[in-house]
């Protein structure tokens, strides 16, 4: 009897009929024979609604107080759901942090999970109990309630996969899986059945955002799979695996597994720079907070060489007054900078190991007249800046050409 | 510097603007030099809120699940007080039950205080913080989260100020004190400055509610002081003191210190009754969990008995079904009822050695011609039973005979 641990969002908890549906789904997955742990999100809406009234007390509320107040929200949706699961005659308890024991550290409103305890829920899965477990909250060495910040639910979850050797750990949320595009803007894009948690990560800092990300990496540490499904309609999900558990499971996987985009970026280029004026540049970027990406550096003569970034498009005037500091001292050319450009990305395992492929994705953008302005490739993804008008030709044309389009 | 415990109710905390004027309450406590622990109740209407969710999930909610949702109430309050308090430069704490170490039986939904562990409040106080405790709730020894029922706020700041040997407790509520007569009825109604905990608990018995009735009773077992005070205008409010403590502050309180009225109530009279018949009507009507009040008994011949009491008016009919399966052994004669009764009390320390007050009673309501029904007098209290529609005059002349009106 495998212990599954189930993780429903927001939205999938956002009513009571939402929540009787969450129910029922438990009750199926029990009815197969599974020991269920399900750790909840609060419901769509409430963690916004409290923390406006936190805000309107105060607009910057102490920290150790608005974890206090936010930890309320999933209280509500563990104790609904319960509620629900006895009425249908399911033997099934709510769980707090504190009473299960997921310790952490005591930075309020970011906490990071230490250890969990597991005999509490081993007594209740023994008493044939569906175990519910408020998400995205801990309580560190002194009894303080914690949070792990947005979206961190989906780690509570994966922390307690891997605390009771679950055989997976299943996301329901209001997507189906993981696509190998953006169905909006792609029609014909299809859910992938698997998917490395390279991959996944790599997509979601390219601009997916499926999963939380210190979940993925987490799960990925301790080879939990994590399954991406629909709380709306039933069907298989994404499953993601380590390479070594998608070897076993499968033959290797197509090259390119999905083409993902990113908005709002910014790209600058400085002419006429150093290797020290470099360093200098990230070292005031880093002071700043100011979050680089996809950075290249190029020797373009013997004396000079050219650094070029991108960033999200609204840190551009933050960017250029942090570089005063340093254009003063005339270190360096001209600050070239295009604000109207978007990244691409095509993601697959190996895609280094194919040279090819950069090669295949320039002519292809080159044929449909699609200017590329910076390029850069990692193990697991080929990325191009270009200018945000023709993103979405570039998505479907790269899409449709490396083969993802639903067969019709 | 003395602890001062004080308890906001729901309409104290009922909007972000209260919160705020409750967290000016405080302060202007703490600038008088006290220790100052609070106690708040959910934010008015959120219990309701919450237990029409469950009740939306199932009429009859599972009672540990019940009290894990309700308890997110106080949980919401205590932290946005403490966010306030924070906003004004005041060092505040919230803390939970189980963070305190309030611990309980398992009765769900009602809940009794077994142990309130003083460590972490001493240590909060002695870091001269405001510590703000949430109301109603327990823990018991599984780690469940408990509540106390309805009122159970009143219970928890009496409790934590025992525990604390606090100086008083102070009951913020959205009357300024306990009244001789109910202010909507006799307008020349008056504060009481000082009662004593037998007034209280009698004339909450008969009627008035202003605290609840397990709070009172555990303050006069410890010998703990409860004022009564508005949180909306700032005045000395009611104390509620033992009588050995209001002989030491005080000369001898007035004879009569309140009018007291309870409506809805129902008058039976049994004709032609033995011992044993009325011996078995209160069994059964015990088995079936109806209250009887003002119980008398009187030999009406040599041989033949009449019993009387009052009850709840809508438990009139369930009475009649009760009482069926005796009369079929025809052991006692007509059950007289009258289900247009209404009961008047007249409060006062000693009543009992003051015969005359019942002859003053009796007289006083002859005269207008007011029918009396029944009496009965206990160490404290002159009840008697009359029409409803006599009960605001009869009301408002024993409030004025008894020199109880404000002097205008």
């Amino acid at each position: 009897m495998a212990v599954i641990v189930q993780k429903y969002g927001g939205t999938s908890v956002g009513s009571l009929s939402r929540i009787e549906a969450v129910a029922e789904n438990i009750i199926a997955t029990v009815r197969q024979g599974h020991q269920v742990v399900v750790v909840l999100s609060a419901m769509a809406g409430e963690t916004n609604r409290l923390l406006a009234m936190a805000q309107q007390l105060d607009s910057e509320p102490a920290s150790r107080e608005l974890d206090m107040l936010l930890a309320t929200g999933e209280q509500v949706s563990i104790s609904l759901l319960a509620i629900a699961l006895v009425k249908q005659g399911i033997s099934a308890i709510s769980l707090l942090a504190h009473q299960v024991g997921i310790k952490t550290d005591n930075r309020f409103n970011a906490a990071r999970i230490e250890n969990i305890a597991t005999e509490r829920l081993h007594q209740a899965l023994a008493q044939e109990q569906v175990v519910i477990v408020a998400g995205f909250q801990g309580q560190d060495r002194d009894n303080n309630i914690t949070t792990l910040g947005r979206g961190g639910s989906d780690t509570s979850a994966v922390a307690l996969a891997v605390a009771l050797k679950a055989a997976e750990t299943q996301i329901f949320t209001d997507v189906d899986g993981v696509y190998s595009a953006d169905p909006r803007i792609v029609d014909k894009a299809q859910r992938i059945g698997q998917l490395s948690f390279e991959a996944m990560l790599v997509m979601a800092s390219l601009g997916a955002k499926v999963l939380q990300n210190r979940a993925v990496e987490y799960a990925f540490k301790h080879g939990m799979p994590i399954r991406v499904l629909s709380s709306f309609k039933p069907d298989q999900g994404t499953i993601i695996l380590t390479q070594e558990q998608l070897l076993a499971e499968t033959c290797l996987p197509t090259i390119i597994s999905s083409i993902v985009h990113h908005q709002q970026e910014a790209l600058v280029l400085i002419d006429d720079i150093d290797s020290v004026s470099v360093s200098e540049i990230f070292v005031v970027l880093g002071k700043e907070n100011i979050e680089t990406d996809m950075v290249t550096f190029n020797q373009v003569s013997p004396t000079k060489k050219q650094v070029s970034f991108t960033l999200a498009r609204d840190m551009l005037s933050s960017m250029k007054n942090a570089l005063k500091q340093i254009t003063t001292c005339n270190k360096f050319g001209t600050i070239h900078t295009f604000d109207n450009v978007a990244k691409l990305s095509a993601i697959g395992i190996g895609i280094n190991s194919h040279a090819s492929i950069t090669g295949t994705i320039l002519s292809l953008l080159a044929a449909e007249e699609i200017d590329v302005k910076l390029i850069s490739t990692s193990e697991i993804a080929c990325s191009v800046v270009i200018d945000e008008s023709e993103l979405i030709k570039a998505v479907r044309l790269l899409h449709h050409k490396f083969g993802l389009d639903l067969s019709s």
